[in-house]
C-alpha cells in the first residue's frame, strides 16, 4: 500500500460519494463501475491525480480517493465479526508493533487485522498468521492481495492452540475465542520482553487470559476497553451522535519476562 | 527504535517494578540507577537479554524490558499537556500514516506525538514538525534522540499558521490551539487525497476546524472522541476501574479533494 | 398510580412477553386483547393477583404485571422525541423534586415527563405544565389519565417564554428548544433557593442556558451527561451490549439565590 | 424534608460557597459556624428567606440554600462506600418507588440510600431497612434525623440473608455484597409484580444475582451501568471535564411473577 499521486490502470480507488457510501474498486482500462447513482468509466480516471472529482453518468459527483488502511480494513470484513479501526489502532500501539517487527497473529479470519499488521511492519517485518478454517484463508489472501500487502504475510492453516512454529518474535496478537489456550505457546514464541495483545468481547475471556498471562511469566499485564462516540459538528447544533456502538471488545496487553 | 534482544551499553531499558512504577533509563557501563526500592548496577544488565529479572540492592525484583513506543510517549510528556497513547494510535490510523509517509506535524510540543509519527513512518518516511516556541524544540529533540528517531524528523522553529513549506505530503497532523488557521496551508501542502487529522479538547475548536475543512475542499470529514476505561481483572472481583480520564480531546479527520 | 394487588376491571396491566415486547393495556370485562402470539381474554385476569402468569389462545405465556412509572413513561412517547427513564430519574433527583413539591414544567410534549413529575409529587404537590402546541396537550391529557395522575397536573396552553403565572414554586423543569429564554421567568416563579433543571441535546443550548442562569442570579450551576449501557449477563458470556444510545441530552441544574 | 421558605431556629441550611465547597449545618440561635473563609452568625439568618446571600466575618459571600435530598445524600456518606445521586435516582426509577410505597432495603449502611427512599415514599409509605452491623444503624439514624425523615423508616438490626419479616411489599432494594443470597427472601416478601433493584460493583455479583432472579420466578430482568460525565460550560471553551468516575456499580432490576 505505498502512497501514490497518479491513478493508474490496475490500482485501487475509493470512489467517495458521501459519509455513508463509498466504493473500494480496482481501476481497469476499458471497464466501468456501476452504482445506484449511475456508472463511472475507469478510462476517465486513469492518469488523473488521486483526489480528483468526477461525475457519474447520472451527473452525481464522486471523489476518487487513494484508499488508506482504514478503507481496506472496513471493506475486508463483510463476512466476519467486525474489528473496528479504533481496536486495530490500539492493538498496534499496545503491541509495540511498527516497521520491522515480526508478529504472530491468530486467527486470521477475513484478514482485516492481518492487513493492518502487514501495513505497519513494512518493509522488513513479517506477519505469521494462523487460522484453522481453510475457507477464511482464501478470503484473507484476496483481501491482502487487494491491499498489495500479501508479500509481508505468511498465512498458515494450522491450529495455534497446538503450538507456534516461530521463535523470537516481537509480538503475538490474539483475536480468537480461547486466547488463554495460546498463552503458553505465545510465551515460547516471543523474544524476551516481547509483547502480547489479545482482543475479546466477554468478561470470561479476559479473566481466563489475564490469569494465563500471570501464570506464564508475563508482566505489565493490563486490560481496558475503548468507547468511540461520533460527534455531529454543525455550528449551533453540535452534539454527540445518537447512535453508538456500545461494545466491541476488551483489549488485554502484556510483556514477556524471562524466567 | 529497532527491536533488539540483548541489552548493550548505551541502550535504553525500561526497569519495570509494577503496574504503577517503571523507569525508562539509559544503560551506562560502570554506573548505577537509584530508586526508592534500592539501586541497580547497569553492569549486571549489560549482555543480558531484554526481559531479564534482576534484584535491586534492597532485594526488590525488577524486570528489564525493552522500551516500546508507548513507553517513550508516556515518559516524554512530563512538562506539557498529555497526549495519550490511545489518541496517538487513533491519529496514526485515521491519518492513514504508515511506513514511507511524509507527514507535517504542528505543533511539536515536547515531541511525544512526533516520536510516534517518526516511529511509524520509518525507514523511508519523514516528519516535518513545526513549533513556534524554541524552548520546546530542544525538549523534543532530546526525546527524539532518546528514542533514536531523530533522523526521521526535521524540527522547524516556524509559525505554521503563516504557511507550510512542504508540498505533496501524505498527511498533516494538527495538535495546536487554532487548527482552523492551518487548514488552508494544510490543503496547499497535501497531495491529492492526502489526510488531515486534528486533535482538540474543546467544542469551539472542532466547530471552527470542521467549518474550515468543509470550506477548503476537504471531504470525508468526521469528528469523534474515544473514552478509555481500565478494567480490574481478578477472578470473582472483576469490574471497571473507578478512576478514569473523562476527556482528553476530540479527533477530527478529513481528506483532500482536488478542486 | 397507587400500587395494588388485585387486577380489577378498568385497571391497567402490563402484559409482559419478554424483554423486548410488552403491552400496556386497560382491562375491560368481556373483551380481549390481540397480539401476534394469540389473544388474551381479560375476564381470565379480573380478580387475579398482579404477577399472575397466563397463556394466550396460542399457548404463549404472558405475565400480567402491575405497570410502574417506567412503563407509562416508555409507552407515552411514541410520537415525540424520546425522554429516557434515566433522564427523568436524574431530572427528579437534581431538581430536588419529591412529594408535596409544586413544579412548573415546559414544554408538556406528550406528557411523559409530566407523568413522572406528577407521580413523584403526590399526593399534595402539583405540576403546572406549559405547552404552546394544543395538539400535544390532548395527547398529554390522555397519557396522564391512563396513569390516573391527571388530578395532580394543570395543563396550560401558554407560551412559557412569555412568562410564568405561578410564584414560590419549588422547581422549574425545562425540556424545550430555547430554555435560556425561560430563565428570567423561572427566576421570578421560583421561591428562594428553588431549583431549575433543563434538558437539552446540543452544546449551543447548554452554553446559552448556563450563561442565562449565571446572569440571572442562580448559583450551584452544573451540567452533565449520563451514558447508560446495558449488560448481557449470562454465565461465561457476560459482556456489555453492542447496541447503545450514545446521546440523549445534557442535564443542567441550578438553584435560585436571592438578590 | 418538607420544602419551606423561611429559615428558622433548628432548621438545616446549606451554606453554599462555590461548586466545590458547601456546608450542611443546623441553624442554632446564638451560635455561629466557622469556616476557613470566616465565621457566620446564625442569628443573622433566622427569619430570612432561603436563598439569601450573606457575608462571613472575613467578607466572603455565602448563599443560604434550603438543602435538598441530593445534599443530604452527599453529606451522609463520609464513612462508607459512596452511592452517587445518579445511582440513587436510577434505583428509585427502576424500582418503581414513589409516594406510598412500602420498601425493604438492605443493607442500611450510613443511611444515604435510606434517606432517599424515605424521601420519595412520603407521607404514607414506609422503609424497612436491614443492617447487621449495629454501629452503622446509629449513623443511619442520625442522618435520617438530620433530614427529618426518621419517622418513615424502621431500622432493623437483622441479617437479611436469613429472611425478611415483611410481606406484600412493593419493592426490595439491595446494596450489599451478596445480593443473590437475599433473592429468595425478596421473592417471599414482595407482592405479585413487585420490583427488585440491586446495586453491585462487580461482574461476579451481577452474574450470581441475575441467575438467582431467573431461578426464583422473577421476570423483566435487566442489568445496566450509567456513566456520568460533567461538562465544563464556558462560551468558547466548552468541553467535557477531565476527571470522571469511571465506575460506581451495575444496577440490576426485576419484577416478581407469581408461580
Amino acid at each position: 500500500m505505498p502512497r501514490r499521486k497518479i491513478i493508474r490502470d490496475g490500482k485501487n480507488v475509493l470512489l467517495y460519494l458521501n459519509r455513508k457510501r463509498s466504493y473500494l474498486v480496482r481501476v481497469e482500462k476499458g471497464k466501468s463501475f456501476h452504482t445506484h447513482k449511475g456508472f463511472i468509466e475507469f478510462d476517465s480516471l486513469i492518469g488523473k491525480k488521486y483526489g480528483t472529482s468526477l461525475f457519474s453518468s447520472l451527473g452525481v459527483e464522486f471523489v476518487a480517493l487513494e484508499p488508506i488502511l482504514r478503507d481496506f480494513v472496513f471493506k475486508a470484513q463483510r463476512r466476519t465479526q467486525i474489528l473496528y479501526p479504533k481496536d486495530i489502532a490500539l492493538i498496534v500501539m499496545f503491541g509495540g508493533i511498527g516497521p520491522g517487527c515480526r508478529v504472530v497473529e491468530a486467527g486470521t479470519g477475513a484478514g482485516a487485522l492481518t492487513t493492518a499488521l502487514a501495513f505497519y511492519v513494512r518493509p522488513r517485518g513479517r506477519i505469521y498468521s494462523y487460522e484453522v478454517r481453510p475457507e477464511f484463508q482464501e478470503i484473507a489472501h484476496k483481501n491482502l492481495e487487494k491491499a498489495k500487502l500479501e508479500k509481508y504475510v505468511q498465512l498458515k492453516n494450522q491450529d495455534v492452540t497446538l503450538g507456534i512454529d516461530e521463535v523470537d518474535v516481537d509480538t503475538v496478537v490474539l483475536d480468537l475465542p480461547t486466547p488463554w489456550l495460546v498463552v503458553p505457546h505465545a510465551y515460547a514464541a516471543l523474544k524476551g520482553s516481547g509483547g502480547l495483545v489479545s482482543f475479546s468481547p466477554t468478561i470470561d475471556q479476559i479473566v481466563k487470559t489475564v490469569e494465563a498471562l500471570e501464570d506464564n511469566g508475563f508482566v505489565d499485564v493490563g486490560t481496558f476497553e475503548c468507547l468511540m462516540r461520533g460527534m455531529q459538528v454543525i455550528r449551533g447544533r453540535t452534539r454527540p451522535q445518537t447512535l453508538m456502538t456500545g461494545h466491541t471488545g476488551y483489549l488485554t496487553y502484556a510483556r514477556k519476562a524471562l524466567r
